[in-house]
């Protein structure tokens, strides 16, 4: 396909990775804070767009996972949108449940600074 | 390493792919948008942390690649921060030049829309 096609068209044609993944950014709706990093192949990107929900591919445990199955802070997605060369798209949700998305407890992933101009910063807390 | 270590540790060990990158996310420090993702190794991140501006690892032209060197465009970073894992991070920047990070010439690379709910969607531009 051609740069023009890939970037200026109307067609949904991702281009998966050689592990055939796609990268997802999770953000909140409201606030446009980033909440995650997670990865979708073929199949949790017609899931996500089809049932409005986030589905993965969890790459450690080599299977389709739906956030929040098990901790109840399921993704509603009110918005999707892809990227120019079309290998990251970026959801744009609301958290049901608690409404944290990192799997240790907090609403973000992101969760730690690096401090910057240091040539070996050590990481600090928010 | 530990998961604990790794989630709730201050050292920066960043857990580079097969590869030797991690994701990058570039968001604007004023508004929260997402403007693109690139990837970073281990010499596009210490420089980034050392200069306060973006660098990534292209992987199409297999090389370091500072953002805005040819357009302009340079990502001024004024926080940076790491996730859960440390396989991904999240750059807050101001853009200068025109303020524009697409190559394609708009200020974010997710410039189209996925129409949720449907089985083949096509792409609506902003």
């Amino acid at each position: 396909m051609h740069d023009k096609d890939l970037e200026e068209g109307s067609s949904l044609t991702p281009r998966f990775d050689a592990s055939g993944l796609i990268t997802a950014i999770v953000a909140d709706e409201k606030t446009g804070e980033v909440l995650m990093l997670a990865h979708m192949n073929a199949d949790a990107l017609t899931r996500t767009i089809e049932t409005r929900e986030g589905w993965f591919w969890s790459r450690s445990r080599k299977s389709l996972w739906k956030k929040g199955e098990s901790s109840g802070n399921v993704l509603r997605v009110s918005e999707m949108k892809i990227d120019c060369d079309q290998d990251a798209v970026l959801l744009k949700v609301s958290v049901t449940g608690d409404g944290k998305t990192c799997h240790t407890g907090r609403r973000s992933c992101f969760y730690r600074s690096i401090p910057l101009g240091k040539a070996n910063p050590a990481l600090t807390f928010d």
